[in-house]
């Protein structure tokens, strides 16, 4: 840090990843040591092929670790000038190693330190969704029978389970899971312009498959079909994949945001945070800030859609705009899955308080089932009619639907002994449990 | 239309999509048809699990058909009480056929229509999109050899091919094309709730499995594991898909439109634009409308990561933003492969122009080479050194490169047998055929 | 109509706008007529200037009116080649007009009919806000001393006023419409490149800044500095204030979705909608359409931000993406400004609720006013914790705070004969009534 | 700095902005010195109206200049579990100074403090902005009458002047300075749930508006009418202004970029940026970060516009959205600025080439000119199809369009006495000077 007003962002705006894994894989050392890396890969790789020595590994080596300690600062200075890092980086580099980042172009560099930083996130951010999915399997097995309100549209509307709740968040926190981990990640090698020129002028015969297999070998990268500096695919499918592990996230989030209400009060976090002002409030913290994630990651992922349409054989303007959407996509859906693991591994569920609001309605969540059951004697429209005479003397008079369904029929009209297990909502689950045994099966990475 | 001022859209602001397979595939009538076919689906699947008579599907099936030819407009002025046209045109056709929608919610036959949509706009779509590579693959293979100016930043860099350039834009669309066909589309049926548990109300015993299959299986549409209702991701699949079809389609067009700019005049749309003040110009009208599109569709997409976050069994408002974001997804990557297919195939290709153009240079194109080449004679820093201060003069003296380093060596410094040759950019291709060749080796759909 | 199986948007998918007085002012026939308008206004204002005789404004005006008769698809579907809907209406209007759109560009009646729509569809969406803000107004002073549970991160915080919620959505409201009606909407004119040239070709002393007033004057519009081809700043305006108008009807929306939960029940829908499947339920539509719509334009809107950075004088795909959202934007806000006027004039608000919620927590949320009370006898830290120590007990005992204050300190320990006025939140409103009737004091449009 | 591996942003990834005012101004020590400069401000405010003593406001003073040098990092991690980072920050306050943040909530003291991080960005933007105002207005004077082409659609269409291309970045700068300047940044002061209850429970007849307005004054900001919690209009007019600062100057970095293109050459950045591969390459660096800038603030815009349905009185997700966003437009915009300042400061513009460009299409940019002079004889329509004939001509045969009008028509046709004046395009310039003198009367603020 070279200059004294410069105040770097050390995460105060950021509680939705301060302090998590992701945000150390992405930080500004971070990304500086996967350029380097991908400066050394490259070097072996053309060692390997006889394009430099291996002196002159040795020499990018030393002078990578060197660049490596002096920092981001400087760097980031000067690349305003040439409008990337890596333009410095190699000055730096060759100054110390000229046979340095030969026949490359700073996208190979840039582009391959992406991959590479994305790589190393995705790693913790799978790790961390492993916890969620693995809690969120613990929740969904010993809730399958905890009946609870299902709600559309703010409203009750039939009952459900906690159980096929939190099966419904395992099964779509899976699929993010399986989106991310799908996503390849392949290293960058063309050169100046995608052809791969250079280094056949320095070694006329060359192998460019050999090189590129070797490049991608030395980081564990894929290796692309072509040279992708205008075939932005790695980049959009990595965007699209964190912005749905973001979303996905925010379903529980949301779900948790609804139940945690003061009125609702069915779940609540484990460890929620305090206000500056009230000492008694215990706000829901972990699903708040995953909320917020949920709706920044969107607009991210779209600025890079947005760059799929790139001009020539680099763009002036599509290409930069990728970088700070995508690191920051990687931070948000890391800190989300930090926060999200924390959340579903200490999320208290309140099943009395479940069964207390499934009673609110006084049994017209049961309604439907009652209809069903009328439908045989009294024929689809009446019995629909029926019920709806009925639900509004409950909501009128403040009666159960029982009581309601007792003075709209004359005595005799109907058999009603099996009227009270009818109107127990908690009797009404449906497929619930078989469903939620049914999502159980899908497998998460580890299991 | 039941109003004397109301004015449908007849896609007077739509240019990208008016008139193509997949504005029909999506209009209003397609949709209520759609509706309707999942109804009939629904009474189909029911009576083959005994919930319904077979004498009901026929009514059914009539009473579809009657409110098909009613048209959408009532639907969609009923709509606004409810909050979708499911409720209205099931209040219509269970006035016909008591049987109808039984146990569903209005979800599952919107879900289903769109998924149902979805699948027959995707047939035209994917269609297109093989027009399109199968003309890339021709102009690629033509011009495997075609020199002509790689450009970064908007300045010239070093050679490409024009081979190359067309098959990094097949490469792209076929990413495209693989991603919306890899797309899951399944049927939607949870009942009110996503328990499925009015079926059983009516049917105690029944098989929701195998209800779920027959429905799917009438459809031709997949069997999803859980009712998806507040699990969104065959729309997010969907969406991501179709925003990376028309940003895919969109780097050809940004290229396009580069290359046909009159300075440049190396490509030129088959059939171009008139003007309405100028009867000289003809516009890249296609790739314009691409272009279009492309800058359109990652903020529509971007709703529907949005609506991934949905709180409850169904959301209040989420699920609500999908609806036009989708289809207008669907209208734009359907409308940008049409005219990327007419664009691609009649696209006149300048391999005169090309090579002028690489000309412009004088020489300066191939500096990387030259430099390489005299990097064992003279070092890398002192060979870089030398073609900086011959660059200078080139662009200082009006003069080429050849003559410049001439000027800026003493004679007998340097053997330049092979100069005219290092100096020629047409020979200065790299890898490029050879990628091109290796690009057309991945396979299209029907190839 | 000319195409059997052409299938146009009836509104089906659109239940925000469906029937809207917004729909019908911007639906194709609507915007047909603006180009059509703004290409006689042109000549009227050439006629007065003399560039043409008033026989050929007489032409024009009889070729307009048969053109406008002839409908919307034709045009729509000869749009494609030149890629807006200008150039066959031009050549159509030319045949029977020799004299129509001199020295015009596309652009010019494009431009200026977008903003004639918009200038038509302003007034009936400033109209349903003037609606919104008066039914508003009535509801702040009407409960300008209702107490309700103010709710922060969805927990209950401190007391609020039902009045002060309502004047706060006004003064939302109120910004909006002051943001929209504040809008300049101005008539393009430029010519093929923006120079006015062919004005001069053809009446070489041409007044150019007459003519603009002249073309300006006959539609009611703005005159403009300069052309603004490719200075957007009027679209970018005009989108921004829409989206603002969608997002501040969306605050409301917000708060409406959680007031009329099951569980809080504080306000309802005056006209809630059905279910298809549960005869009972009355969901909240019109907040839930109104939520949905402002999940969309935000995006919309960033489309219309992005086309700020145009190339040339008329950019290749930046102005074309324009459109669509552009409509779809007066659209949401239309149907969304028509939605929360019956929202608003028809909320049913119940205070017995809002107070029997208020105790939910037993006092705690006043533990601030309390707290506060105790400082000058305990010091701030004290007392802060003592009521912190009370909290727990309130909530692990189920007691009151009252009650848990006075288990927690010693007989004789403080002064407790205000207690039950200090810890009664109805009569904890801080400045909530004042506010209330400051934000009242804010004049409305017609106010 | 209290972790060995966390790497704190340092602008790597952020060309646009590292090492520009707007950075120091927004980073994490100026927001911690702007949270605090709020504590104390209200501090001083509540002593003015003796909520507490003046002592207590030395103490205050004190704690937040130690607070200030201890960093923001640890306030960071702590923020993780209250959600934001003024939750630890006044528990560490009120340890040293009891009495500050009275009655005050955490998002009086956030929110307060982005107003003032934004108030402070915006002097430093404004001043950038009008240097290129400043040198825009120079460029437009200087190049008042120098002939260019008018580019439509990729396509040369009529002349033009740089001077009126120059005015006309100069006029959208100036909206958007206009825009920038009137936001409205008020402070944020209404207690845990915007009823100012706190304040009133420490000191029964607190005057709350004097108290606003006091804590205003210390600011320098303004005094909101409500406690605008959930009513964001500062937020979102400020992400507005800042999009469209940035979108606007994106306007001149697209012309920059097509007009400095090697084919086109017309202009040239002052100070390229250099390759890492290509010596001679000179990049339009300044213009590719603007671009790439313009492309990214309408979806962060965007994310605010989606704040506004923010439900409560404090909402869970939609405030913690709008942090990260906010920032990253006041440094976006910012980054911008100070480019653009440099870029127009330093544009190299080459006439020569201008007028070389304009003769490329051999007099067809003209032709709209020799249509119209023909009009009067051949009536509108044959004119047309001559100019179209002749236009077919120059095409194909290589011609100039004098020639080709010639070889269209009989010996004796037509009167060409001044057919080279009307095919010179460098006299058909309409309305340009004109036009250019006209915008710069417009003033810019310091002017």
């Amino acid at each position: 840090m070279n200059s004294d007003d410069f105040s770097p962002d050390a995460g105060l705006l950021a509680p939705i990843w301060a302090g998590s894994p992701a945000e150390a894989a992405t930080g500004d050392l971070a990304f500086l040591r996967a350029l380097l890396d991908a400066e050394l890969a490259l070097a072996r790789a053309q060692a390997a092929e006889g394009l430099i020595q291996d002196g002159a590994v040795k020499d990018i080596a030393a002078a990578a670790d060197a660049l490596a300690r002096e920092g981001a600062r400087t760097l980031a200075l000067l690349a305003r000038s040439g409008g990337n890092p890596v333009i410095p980086l190699v000055k730096a580099l060759t100054q110390r190693a000229p046979d340095a980042h030969l026949g490359a172009t700073s996208q190979d560099i840039m582009d391959t330190a992406f991959m590479l930083m994305a790589k190393r996130t995705r790693e913790v951010i799978l790790a961390d969704l492993d916890r969620v999915t693995e809690a969120l399997a613990r929740l969904a097995a010993e809730h399958r029978d905890t009946p609870m309100a299902g709600r559309t549209l703010t409203q009750h509307a039939v009952p459900t389970t906690f159980g096929l709740k939190a099966a419904g968040w395992r099964d779509l926190v899976l699929d993010a899971r399986d989106r991310l981990h799908a996503v390849v990640l392949p290293v960058q090698l063309g050169g100046a312009a995608g052809t791969m020129a250079a280094f056949e002028a320095f070694v006329p015969r060359v192998d460019h498959r050999r090189l590129l297999a070797g490049f991608a070998g030395e980081l564990g990268l894929a290796e692309p079909l072509l040279p992708w500096h205008t075939l932005r695919t790695p980049i959009v499918d990595l965007g699209a994949a964190l912005a749905f592990v973001t979303g996905a996230l925010g379903k529980p989030a949301a779900d948790v945001l609804v139940l945690s209400r003061t009125e609702i009060a069915e779940v609540a976090e484990g460890a929620g945070g305090g206000s500056s002002a009230l000492p008694h409030k215990s706000n829901p913290v972990a699903a708040t800030l995953i909320a917020a994630a949920a709706r920044t990651t969107p607009s991210l992922a779209a600025i890079l859609y947005g760059s799929l349409a790139a001009e020539d054989e680099r763009p002036a303007g599509a290409w930069h705009a990728e970088w700070s959407p995508l690191r920051d996509l990687l931070r948000h859906a890391g800190g989300s899955a930090a926060h999200a693991a924390a959340l579903a591994e200490g999320l208290r569920v309140d099943p009395d308080r479940m069964r207390a609001n499934l009673d609110l309605t006084r049994g017209l969540i049961a309604a439907e089932r009652v209809s069903a059951a009328l439908t045989p004697a009294l024929g689809r429209l009446e019995a629909r009619d029926l019920l709806e005479r009925a639900s509004r003397r409950v909501v009128a008079e403040g009666i159960t639907l029982r009581q309601a369904l007792v003075r709209e029929t004359s005595p005799g009209d109907l058999d009603f002994t099996d009227l009270d297990e009818l109107c127990d909502p908690a009797t009404y689950l449906g497929a619930a449990p078989a469903l939620t045994d049914l999502a159980l099966t899908r497998r998460g990475r580890d299991e």
